[in-house]
């Protein structure tokens, strides 16, 4: 039999990646736990319509979508808001709001797989339901910097913006959501003359390529800019109002915000509202973004429910990391190897073992069945810090042999003086 | 549009049921840690052709196999073992030996969905691979045992067997292969009847009825029952031998072993030697499993690799501490609510809210735009212990009014003494 791999687009995470991995996963659930945000834990597995309904045309067709074995139509989910608004219109619909809700887990889209993309991808989510106010949107960005310095990631920048400015302006040049749609989805890939061959007037084409040009180094300006510029177009007026408010906000608090994006477009179709995205210089893919979504609970068929979230990517932290040289501040513990000096001695070692392992201490049993010698050159090899012997002479005593293979030295140490000895 | 559901046989965790979850999943990692096993992240989909390999006939069956979008034939995965001997036999093919790897998450059997068990579910997962010794069959026991020591879980209790004592028995009666794997299967599920029709001969059938009949309360007692009942049949006798060293390892250091099974199957048709289940006595399921496979990595195009592993479902683990009424030391953080008395004040308030979380706690930000009276009210109703009120008098000062909501005091408190007064 061949041996098997991975199917194109999956991977496995090992060894110091797993790690890395797991730690940014617990910065993120402290995040959540420093703002108050409950965890739920949604299925990998909801039905087609659900995670079709909103998400936009272009994750749609990179869903995976199959049959399960009754028949239904189910995919894996693409990210994870589809399920928070689910939950939001049925388990928890009779919440106190400001509903606040921590995700992570694993999301799934068909791209062509490349450096920091996979078919499988890690994401940790953030959703605050039930407030229209500028704070909400503020509360995103806010925690997702916390989560970001935790990290120790160096010189991360946001980029924020309003779908509602460019959306205000399309309808009220008339122009339909479906096109609406299509020319975000380009904007979004920085497509910008293709988008906007797809206004329908130039006037409409006009008005899109002169916000490109509002852009400067100073947020506020740029927000003013902005204003002035759609100042006779009520919707996208009130949008760029908004925007305004929540920039303040987020600055003022000591947010690094980089730039005010007055053409900002983000890949999902549900986004009402504030977008943003935070980035790091050495990368061009964003660690994480979201924005507002105050129709989606109300599409689902829940009461009309104003919410704003962001996902963060757990492999693009994990790459930015790696691209920083940081390490998320794990501390590697002493390993301890405890071994027997003879076969009748098993039993009292893995009592040793056992009671090491209960004052904290990461304790591998020797379980090759090796000679001494063996067992403590290949500790030595993989670079293990101790080895506790058990001998029936020292055993008699009340002690065992300690071995500091680092350093190189050994000792009779008292059992209950063991854990003690060994600081992790 | 109506509103959406969970697809069935998936459900959401939420509240007290996620933060158990977690617990649970933390606590597992911990084992993983004390018995020096690296973490591993397989991804949830696999190639059908992996995952059909050895699972089962039974388990092949119930898994969720689809194509994707490259036409690719691939399933999620209905357990670990497979992922990681894939990665035995690839990635870690020349890691030195032992190889300790552990992995937690959600698999996938298409099974009638009933209390306690869902098409979702999840697992924590240990494996050590290349020891054919009885200390490495202990140590997944032993760990196992920490593991639900680690919980609190109250008079759990193990049985143990091996898989070698009934396929012994069969291959020397020439039974093939694919009727050992029908009759395991059903012994499996206690349908001994039906087991035992399939026995090819009289002589068979009745080798197999005793075995039935050689249980005793004692463990040891049983143990030479079995090697005495088999003392014809070499590979059962090995078996026996193998069987009596590990239950020897596992019962001396203190691990609860309620019964030795001499008729004892799992469900995976890849085991070849020790095998065991751990239970409570208030449920019938088991809430962890596992056995060992010495032929899987080589069937899977590797080196000759003996190994050994366990499984323990989290879904169960979670429904068992909650049937003894058990919650997993999870300790209920102190939850403060931050507000400003005016507009203008509320970056003043983030900023208040943002050093209260760098201390460590959990902060609440007022995001609804509620008038003071009613924040308080509700804060009040959700149970959190205290509301820090940024006012611009007290501001002034340097200071703000902390409430404490449980005791009904307030005080003026100088900001820099805020976080010390929230004790956690």
């Amino acid at each position: 039999m061949p041996t098997f791999q991975t199917v194109r687009g999956m991977r496995d995470l090992l060894g110091e990646e797993a790690r890395v991995f797991t730690g940014i996963i617990s910065k993120a659930r402290e995040t959540a736990r420093l703002y108050g945000y409950r965890e739920v834990i949604t299925p990998c597995v909801e039905s087609y319509e659900l995670l079709g309904a909103k998400s936009g045309e272009e994750i749609r067709q990179r869903m995976f979508i199959f049959k399960d074995l009754g028949d239904r139509n189910v995919a894996l989910r693409p990210e994870f808001t589809a399920s928070i608004a689910r939950l939001a219109t049925t388990a928890l619909k009779n919440e106190p709001k400001p509903l606040r809700l921590f995700s992570v887990g694993s999301v799934y889209r068909y791209d062509e797989p490349q450096r920091g993309r996979y078919r499988e991808f890690w994401q940790s989510n953030f959703e605050v339901m039930g407030s229209s106010q500028p704070e909400a949107d503020a509360e995103i960005v806010l925690l997702t910097d916390s989560f970001m310095g935790s990290l120790g990631l160096q010189g991360y920048a946001f980029k924020i913006g309003n779908i509602g400015i460019i959306r205000g302006i399309l309808s009220q040049e008339g122009v339909d959501e479906k096109t609406q749609n299509a020319i975000l989805q380009r904007i979004d890939k920085k497509d910008y003359e293709e988008a906007f061959k797809l206004a329908p007037t130039n006037k409409c084409r006009g008005m899109l390529e002169g916000l490109l040009e509002l852009k400067s180094s100073d947020c506020f300006e740029t927000v003013q800019k902005i204003k002035d510029y759609v100042a006779c177009y009520m919707a996208a007026r009130a949008a760029a109002d908004k925007l305004g408010d929540i920039v303040k906000l987020v600055v003022e608090s000591g947010c690094p915000v980089a730039e005010v994006e007055p053409a900002f477009a983000r890949g999902l179709e549900y986004y009402t509202g504030m977008i943003f995205e935070v980035y790091i210089p050495e990368l061009e893919i964003a660690l994480g973004g979201g924005g507002r979504y105050d129709r989606l609970i109300e599409l689902f068929g829940g009461e009309p429910t104003p919410a704003v979230g962001c996902a963060h990517g757990i492999d693009r932290i994990s790459l930015a990391l790696q691209t920083q040289k940081t390490t998320v501040g794990i501390e590697k513990e002493k390993r301890v190897l405890v071994l027997a000096v003879s076969d009748g001695l098993k039993v009292e070692a893995l009592k040793v073992a056992q009671q090491l392992r209960q004052s904290g201490a990461t304790v591998e049993f020797e379980v090759m069945g090796r000679k001494m010698r063996k067992a403590l050159e290949d500790a030595d090899k993989r670079k293990v810090d101790y080895a506790v012997i058990v001998g029936e002479r020292e055993l008699k005593e009340g002690c065992v042999i300690l071995k500091d293979l680092t350093k190189r030295e050994q000792d009779i140490v008292a059992l209950k003086e063991l854990p003690r000895k060994i600081a992790r």
